[in-house]
């Protein structure tokens, strides 16, 4: 694991454990790189609640509730998407914040208008606070994922 | 990436791709490991279903209809959880093969009976077959974590 992944993960281990927050994660480009991130840090099932892997758009509907009309009219990649994944994630777990991602790795499946790199990263906040941001990282598949996966932790953080 | 874990991945996607089957996973000591090795192959959308990342007991219920009293009885590192956990991710998905894997990967937890290292590894096949073995792998954290993926990744290639 990249050294700055596991210093933002450990990070993120202080401050939800500071908080006795729970984290759940909602992962579809990065396919489960930020859950293993999370539960890399000795304890962490002491804050990491449970991941979702939702690759496949039925998969985003069943584990997440994600409609299918937002996936038909927006997209799977879309800001839309990204914050029914997080919400989803908050409803479907015990935990008090959520993270979503769901983006173009590539190197196939990027488009004119969302190009390879494209990631929308959702949070959400049991207290109701939500929030998306959309992302263009460069780089190849792998380091458009883990670009992804630094961000998304840097997200949970919440200072 | 551990270069062996990817060959193993992409050795695996080729497997599933020959035989247009797609693949379930769900984790608990390795935290979302399989699923990123999974995932990191260019094109995996097409054999990668969707991966439960149920680290607490309740996530192991919710998401895959592990019994409370499997968990009671046996412990949620034993057979009995990992059989339920692999069933209960090919009953919650579209796959035609599921891998689950639950364990101990330290530096806590550890047990006289069930001491760090000890991993869980089920696979269970559509068409009705399953299997679990156990395995006593050595190492830090990181290691045993690295050593489940590796041997995940393998029993899901059946030759």
């Amino acid at each position: 694991m990249e050294p700055k992944i596991f210093l933002l993960a450990n990070e993120l281990g202080r401050y939800l454990k500071s908080r006795s927050w729970k984290i759940a994660v909602a992962e579809s480009c990065t396919g489960g790189g930020i859950c293993q991130a999370i539960t890399e840090v000795p304890g962490s099932s002491a804050w990491f609640d449970r991941g979702f892997i939702t690759y496949s758009n039925q998969a985003k509907m069943d584990m997440l509730g994600v409609n299918a009309e937002t996936l038909k009219n927006f997209g799977a990649v879309s800001e839309q998407t990204a914050l029914e994944m997080a919400e989803g994630a908050l409803q479907h777990s015990d935990a008090d914040i959520a993270i979503a991602v769901t983006g173009i790795a590539g190197p196939g499946g990027g488009t004119v208008q969302k190009p390879v790199g494209t990631v929308f990263i959702g949070r959400s906040l049991k207290e109701g606070e939500c929030r998306v941001e959309v992302n263009r990282f460069s780089g190849d598949r792998t380091g458009v994922r883990r670009a992804t996966v630094r961000r998304a932790l840097e997200l949970a953080i919440i200072v």
